[in-house]
């Protein structure tokens, strides 16, 4: 097999040969969010038990109030905002960690002046989340 | 099942709640390492596929010139240095992504002038490393 070893190299919260995708294709709500996916479904990472994304959330933009079964990991890496957990929100700042548990509902917000940038791991294989409709509080 | 949800506050690398361990107790060399276990190992965290480590090595340290099956996924976050897979040394800094793919013997090296901090993300399930001795380059 060959090495598939590499470094990615990161300018500007813009990764080397990374592309810049949507956040999401459904129709679900959520404002001003793009995706990086960094790891994990490349050639010769198939060995990985997880994917790893960056997302960015533009200043007072969130992403989809959300649910599943398979837990989230976050590492805020730029700006601050708010993470949503069941029914706290909490504040969080660079390098902030956050587990999101099994079923927990959650969203995650960028504070008005900067965008909110966050690594988040996933287990390769997982359930589909289904966006949650109540009141943008 | 209790809800696990949290959100680990960091302040000057350290976070919240999160012991600071020796990188290793093997008898392997290394130089000026420690680890923070941030995600993966607590209670409610077993659904995880993965544990999520930060790593820090002091001004000129250097982490176990080491070999697994298992890959590594690396984010730095704090400073810049060196790694070396296989026969080939990358500079890396700041949110720089680093695939250690199986198998690659590797190691990473703080630059002299300030600690290089890197989250590690590897399978839950995974191979003990073993140590590779050739010479320091």
């Amino acid at each position: 097999m060959a090495n598939s070893s590499k470094v990615i190299k990161c300018a500007g919260y813009r990764w080397s040969g990374i592309n810049l995708r949507e956040y999401k294709a459904e129709d679900a709500p959520f404002k001003d969010v793009t995706r990086q996916t960094l790891l994990g479904e490349g050639a010769g990472e198939e060995g990985l038990a997880f994917v790893t994304r960056y997302f960015e959330v533009a200043p007072g933009g969130y992403t989809t109030l959300e649910q599943h079964q398979h837990p989230h990991t976050v590492l805020v890496v730029r700006g601050s905002g708010t993470a949503v957990l069941g029914e706290t929100s909490y504040e969080i700042g660079l390098l902030d960690c956050v587990y999101v548990a099994p079923d927990t509902i959650h969203q995650f917000r960028a504070a008005g002046r900067e965008p909110l940038g966050f690594v988040c791991v996933v287990d390769r294989v997982r359930d589909r989340p289904t966006p949650i409709l109540r009141p943008h509080a």
